[in-house]
């Protein structure tokens, strides 16, 4: 186990390939992730990974998910969707698959992905019932889960999403709270509709112990699920919400115990002055635990444009601390993404990252270069250096001024280029 | 004069018409712009104006940029962006042509749009000057200066940049603090070559009562320009940013004693961690002056992508406290915009006000809408919510689900559809 490792101070490879990415030394890495402060998912069974520190003081990451839904089931087009988001900067890439030939096509993904791979294992046995004669996602056994939690650990998933904070006291906090969405989180709501229908305790719960020794055989990371998250601004930061994250809070420390590397998963939709005491509320209850974000959303209002609303909450929440920012793409809350949708989540995910990490001093030689290549009207290497060097061209070109060196925005008022005639010679005398 | 009447406790037609707009009794508006805390920039000869207040505890507000440039000129196309911007949620346009027959255009868009027009009077002093035989913005005289003004003035503008505050002294800190970028503000790199060419004082700093004198003959708006913005990260928040801001303290003091409403312009590129303490020092270092920013951009290398930048900038400083956001568009840094980057420009910053704006209980109630239609699957409810309902139609449509009421993300698996089925019949047991 990883963790073992990191306890005994021992280098390992993947330990030291973090630590070359990051910029620091071997045993920064090996004391976050002895500690739990640190993640870094590898799954034994996923070959060639390229892998990924997550946690406190490391770059921001950002996670991007791909995968067919019952509607749309082409699998080159999530492989394209995977390749694009890696393109663009993603850190991990989640394959929420639930269309087709679920199986095949999450292989067919860890084997064409380095970077960490997630899913939701859950996912797939809620959607097995669902799909039988007569059956409902209620029907779950603990074997349909832990048997697809299995399936996905063998076939090398880095990460798993498991909703084990939704207990049956979290359901009587949400059911003596009403909310106006109640439960937006598709684990969350299966797990809730089966506490309800069954009335028992959820399995992903009641036998974590087991859950563990799964995640202890193939070295998966759990990513503690916030099946709680609320669904909207009015709803944010509410008893069922807070119920959930203390008990995922006991896990991660239940979870250090075995040595099975934990993150733990947050909202969601949150009022932009709620969103650092959520930072602030996982870390303590949590331990330090890395803070695996879903945006947050600032807004409900604006479908078309969520990876905009994504980006404003993600960078404020990254700012507080959060450690790992799930992309939200224009499609949020009407359709299933195309690949533009995920150029487009990724990168306005990794403007709110990138804010940050420079904060911290992180990369902060990019923007400076930026800005010599802007004083220097050096177009190529403005391309080189944004982002996204295809859109920049693009953008630019489509417009050109007629002037040689300026943009069509002002020509020969350029402050630039005025500043530059009369500013430095006199900076030379 | 409105600040006069204010003074007065006056209820001006006008301060009904925001008092109204913004929910507010007509005292607080009076209050406000009689202390200088707010501004209705509403211009004697702005025919049908439809007005709007900026400034402390009011909505947050948005404006839009548009105009010609010496590359591409289409009044048309100006207008229509005018129109787009007014539709997706500006509370003001400014006109910055610099292509083509300049004062046609300026009095064609203050005929057509309703909301309050800014201009920038030195872009088309300067202009004349460059294009005249062996001329340059250097040439610039003071009289050449008030009588862009005056024109501007007499057309009906509401209010204007004027970068009063680049004076010999705040040049002489530019000078001895080197940046990377030096001045990327416009009128700013015209002042500063100015004053280095001529070794006298900016005339709108040493005239500034006359300028005093045109805008109370107009009732037009100071908006005090950030000639010294920084233009890159590495450069915010510096020595001649800060000269700048203290001089355009003193020059909002005298504004309010001669009754002329002012505001003042902020940056531009900050990072994350400095965007509150710029905010800040606006506000203590010009008595609570409307505080009008250029974004601010977080980071310098997302060019195709600053409309993003831009937001998140705009919500961490409406959240401290500014008033008046001005829109970036994904054109930012490359090119003149086009209709489509207006579009997506003024909705990014309408996302960032509007964030800011609920968590003070104004609008809160368009998210809960929002809430009930999504918990209810009711689309044509969303799409008419939505900031651009057009395209959260286009998005949904284009990619639909089979099955009826949801979208192609989950499909059968929708969150809201399986704990309507399993929670409400708890709820009203």
């Amino acid at each position: 186990m990883l963790m073992e490792e990191a306890k005994r101070n021992n280098p390992h490879p993947l330990f030291k390939a973090v630590a070359e990415q990051e910029g620091v030394p071997v045993e920064t890495i090996m004391k976050g992730v002895a500690s739990g402060r640190m993640v870094v998912p590898a799954n034994v069974n996923h070959k060639d990974i390229d892998p990924r520190a997550i946690g406190e003081g490391l770059r921001v990451k950002i996670n991007a998910n791909i995968g067919t839904s019952k509607d749309f089931i082409d699998v080159d087009e999530e492989l394209r969707k995977a390749d694009v988001a890696v393109k663009y900067g993603a850190d991990a890439v989640m394959d929420l698959s639930t269309g087709g030939e679920i199986n095949k096509i999450r292989k067919t993904i860890i084997d064409h992905v380095r970077v960490p791979i997630g899913t939701v294992p859950i996912y797939q046995a809620g959607l097995e019932k669902a799909l039988s004669p007569n059956g409902a996602v209620v029907d779950l056994t603990s074997d349909d889960l832990f048997n697809a939690i299995r399936n996905h650990a063998l076939d090398g998933v880095d990460f798993i999403t498991v909703h084990c904070g939704i207990t049956k006291q979290t359901v009587k906090r949400l059911c003596e709270n009403p909310r106006t969405t109640d439960v937006v989180s598709r684990g969350g709501s299966f797990l809730t509709a089966w506490i309800l229908q069954n009335e028992q305790e959820n399995p992903l719960y009641a036998e974590f112990d087991y859950l563990l020794e799964i995640c202890k055989e193939y070295e998966m990371t759990l990513s503690l699920g916030d099946g709680m998250r609320p669904g909207g601004i009015a709803d944010s930061t509410d008893h069922a919400q807070i119920e959930e994250l203390m008990t995922l809070g006991e896990l991660v420390k239940r979870s250090r115990a075995a040595n099975v590397q934990a993150m733990v998963e947050g909202p969601g939709h949150i009022p932009v002055h709620q969103i650092e005491a959520n930072v602030h509320l996982q870390k303590s209850l949590c331990d330090g635990a890395p803070f695996y974000v879903l945006g947050p959303l600032v807004t409900d209002i604006a479908p078309g444009y969520d990876h905009i609303v994504g980006a404003i909450g993600g960078t404020i929440a990254a700012q507080a601390g959060a450690d790992f920012l799930c992309y939200v793409t224009p499609a949020e809350h009407l359709s299933l993404p195309t690949i533009e949708d995920v150029r487009d989540g990724v990168i306005a995910s990794k403007i709110a990252a990138h804010a940050v990490d420079l904060i911290r001093g992180i990369d902060l030689d990019k923007d400076h270069q930026m800005d010599v290549a802007r004083r220097d009207r050096d177009w190529d290497k403005m391309y080189a250096l944004a982002l996204d060097p295809e859109k920049a061209k693009e953008r630019h070109e489509e417009r050109l001024s007629s002037e040689d060196d300026v943009c069509s925005m002002c020509g020969e008022l350029c402050a630039i280029k005025i500043t530059e005639e009369y500013l430095r010679p006199k900076k030379d005398e």
